[in-house]
């Protein structure tokens, strides 16, 4: 009894819901489209449905759940559990927590989906017996999450680890003006898809057009292939986005000393034959020796499910730490 | 009884010793020029016999004090009480905290000069009610104290807070080749001065090269009074290094969501009234809407005595916590 969790993985194109044990075995799954013209609580209806659903694929009823645990996207209001402005969602300030919960007749945990992947990591993929780790998915946008002696840090209000919008980049503008750029706009997947536009625009990812052809829509794993099958300018581009991320990655490893910075997200992880090498440089390059001794840099290996095993973790870690005190 | 604290501030110019109550007032105080060629042991047994002069002073005994600390450069090793690699002082991976301990026949505490102010700044400064705080000097180099939940932030291996290596500025070099630059080199005290040079050599700067005639050392101070003089080179110079430390700050507020950033060093408060404007520019375009509510930036009222605060504060702090234990 009580020894499986609920998971929910809401993301601005798919919603995937699951049920875990505690070792980290994923027993039932869904994965659904977002939907996209509805409102959250049509939404949240629908998830509700499919929980009743894959509860009832488990044979399993309440007295078995320990827990239930939904990721979505940032901002989000995690010590309120309202839903801020998520993007591709057509809905904000949504309690979404209050809401599902009174749907379930079950209370449940809300939090930011690169903070559950960051759980999700710690318990169950390589990062085990890690403390301090960061972890950067890097996605349509760029989020992240930050564990410190074993704990999601929030900040004072909640609202840390906005990583995508770190600062690195300083162009020169007319007139001697410098213009900021982040992360996010240099080195996310949807930075990528606009800068292969461009560069298809003035004639050059010659790869990248062959597979997109007039109208189908370019997105990091295009590029990617473009990339391996030989297009330099689409090999450039990527390698160009791994010299960004391994800055801000240089930039976190002097300011938090931690054990592991994992990458994940669609785009980090499809691409990770070419991000590696120019992030590892950075990082050899611009961290402070005493802080490289013990880090290590790596992608996730928990694939899509990162999100499903962070809700597990979650609701581990708040029944251990309830269960010790 | 134990109502004391000895306080030993070790810069790579001076070092202030002095004795401090409880309540943050400087019972007694001695400012010296840092020995420079000197060893280690050398400058320690200077530091005892300042030490027991200004007991003395207050004729006070081993029985009245709680406890000594020492600021000193980082990097440094917290947790050995080593220090690994000070600048200016001419030795190397020295064991201070044992060798000054058995001096004093008294155990001591040691950490690095940024996590002390931060510490001093968080119970003496104006930074009272905060447990989420950073604290930023800007001085010779840049350093940075981070005090999560009212405790310094020191991470896995006690490394952390390497702000004066945040990567913030890509610039394009020789064949489309990109050269990345720290914040210390973008806007310390000793970047101003570089750059002071290089515009005096161009003929630019006139104020500044009135204030420092040939041969004369050009510091923050000078190129701070040749701005309040008129000369707009040294304004633009101070107000780009505010520029980049606002990217810093911001990219600091967005990872950290704390409720205060606090500035401090010779360079930092010496040129306050040009640098809070472009840094509050850059807090107020780049932050997250919802983690400014809550966000003070200030300069430190402390003055030169933080760093001695600061070594009042963490006894105090340590003699707290075994105390609530």
């Amino acid at each position: 009894m009580q020894e499986l969790i609920i998971g929910i993985d809401i993301g601005g194109s798919k919603i995937l819901s699951g049920i875990v044990n505690r070792e980290g075995r994923i027993l039932a799954r869904k994965k659904e489209a977002t939907p996209l013209n509805c409102s959250a609580g049509e939404m949240l209806d629908g998830i509700t449905v499919t929980v009743k659903e894959l509860m009832q694929e488990l044979g399993a009823g309440w007295q078995d759940i320990l827990g239930v645990a939904v990721g979505a996207p940032g901002p989000l209001d995690y010590f309120n559990g309202i839903i801020k402005d998520p993007p591709n969602l057509g809905w904000r300030e949504f309690p979404l927590r209050e809401e599902l919960s009174k749907r379930l007749g079950k209370q449940l945990l809300l939090d930011n989906d690169a903070n559950m992947a960051a759980l999700g990591e710690m318990r169950f993929g390589r990062s085990k017996d890690c403390t301090h780790l960061i972890y950067m998915t890097v996605s349509t946008g760029i989020g992240g999450g930050i564990i410190i002696d074993g704990n999601v840090y929030r900040g004072k209000d909640g609202g840390a680890g906005e990583l995508g919008r770190m600062r690195i980049l300083a162009e020169h503008g007319p007139g001697g003006s410098e213009r900021a750029r982040n992360l996010e706009d240099l080195a996310s997947g949807t930075a990528l898809a606009h800068e292969a536009q461009e560069i298809i625009k003035q004639g050059r990812g010659q790869g990248i057009s062959t597979l997109c052809p007039e109208g189908k829509i370019i997105t990091a794993r295009e590029i990617g292939a473009a990339a391996r099958g030989g297009d330099l300018d689409a090999r450039e581009m990527i390698e160009r986005a791994g010299y960004f991320l391994g800055m801000a990655i240089a930039n976190l490893v002097n300011i938090f000393n931690p054990e592991r910075i994992i990458l994940g997200g669609g785009a980090g992880l499809g691409l990770q034959d070419f991000l590696l090498q120019p992030i590892q440089n950075a990082v050899h390059q611009w961290v402070a020796p005493s802080l490289k001794h013990n880090l290590k840099i790596e992608f996730s290996t928990l694939g899509e499910d990162i999100g499903l095993l962070g809700c597990a973790a979650a609701i581990l870690q708040e029944f251990e730490s309830t269960y010790n005190k």
